[in-house]
């Protein structure tokens, strides 16, 4: 029995991060994005137990209290978490799981999961992560001035990461990230474990 | 400046990696098999400097003792060596460089090369390999014994690979080369000295 590798993949935002992982797990068999719990409101188009578990601040809490959290963190007052027995069913069903969280979760997890494999996506240039943090066209020079230093402390994390991404042509950083996936899945043990017959009839 | 990575490529005979590392190199860019040393005759069809720089056995010891080759080994009677300085002079050319060597190579290269990527390739079923090592027709049973006594004795010493690969569907392991080759290059310490100056202007 093979079990999966937990993928961390962290990026600021506007380097398009979600939209690559959307089209990652909908063209790539046995690789899923982890649904994190939040306590944040659901958005219009968003589906509970999809995009987020959406649950109260008091069951989050108790969460916590309870050790059920990866990780978990606050983010303008929100609190998001990644349950620990989730991930650890899916990769014992031989998925991978990919974990979108930010440099600090990233090192939760590292802490507790030694295994994992963490990706860091960049945009291309200054220019085109301006363009994406301002592009929702109503936001204040103030807001996207904050926006971008907010991103420029979540790249300055880059070299805690084993992979480095650039997304610049979509379709380019779509087959880079499958494979850095392919890639963990012929490592040695991996493949040992998975071909275990095989290499017995082979060695005789 | 990046520098390109050295991967070692092992496999028995019979397991497809001539003919798939030919592919490798016509469609990947950046990507070189080393040219070895040897003292064996040139066979039909080969091309000194291409398939082999064929030396006599005083140049190949006069190579040896002045420790001019990155490994080197007797094979049936004939020498068979890498030059390290042409290893060295492309990897800093920032290509990638491929050796085709045995696990007794390989261990030597290790030893002076640390940061080697090494790949095993695997034939799909002892009854593929039997197939493809007697294939040559002429041979007698005794021989391809011999032939099967050999690729187990290589193949039993998967497990001190970085990687495996199984040349079942070629197409197939075609790819798993190529993903290996680029997850190498994704790596941080790789993207970082490559994206330097992008990621001075995206860090401000």
């Amino acid at each position: 029995m093979t079990t999966g590798t937990l993928f961390i993949v962290s990026a600021p935002s506007g380097a398009g991060k979600t939209s690559l992982l959307k089209a990652l797990v909908e063209t790539e068999e046995h690789v899923r994005v982890s649904v994190s719990h939040t306590t944040r409101p659901k958005r219009p188009g968003e589906t509970d137990g999809v995009d987020y578990h959406f649950v109260d601040k008091e069951v989050f809490s108790n969460m916590v209290e309870s050790g059920a959290f990866l990780e978990h963190a606050e983010v303008f007052g929100n609190f998001y978490g990644t349950s620990e027995a989730g991930i650890r069913d899916q990769l014992e069903q031989g998925d991978d799981v990919i974990l979108e969280i930010d440099w600090q979760g990233a090192q939760q997890v590292r802490a507790r999961f030694p295994a994992t494999v963490s990706i860091f996506i960049l945009p291309p240039t200054p220019e085109a992560l301006r363009q994406r943090l301002g592009s929702r066209g109503q936001d204040s020079d103030e807001v996207i001035q904050r926006r971008l230093g907010e991103a420029r402390e979540e790249m300055s994390h880059y070299p805690e990461y084993d992979y480095i991404v650039v997304n610049d042509l979509f379709d380019q950083a779509l087959g880079e990230l499958r494979a850095i996936i392919t890639a963990q899945r012929l490592r040695q043990p991996s493949q040992a474990a998975r071909l275990q017959e095989r290499l017995r009839s082979l060695l005789g």
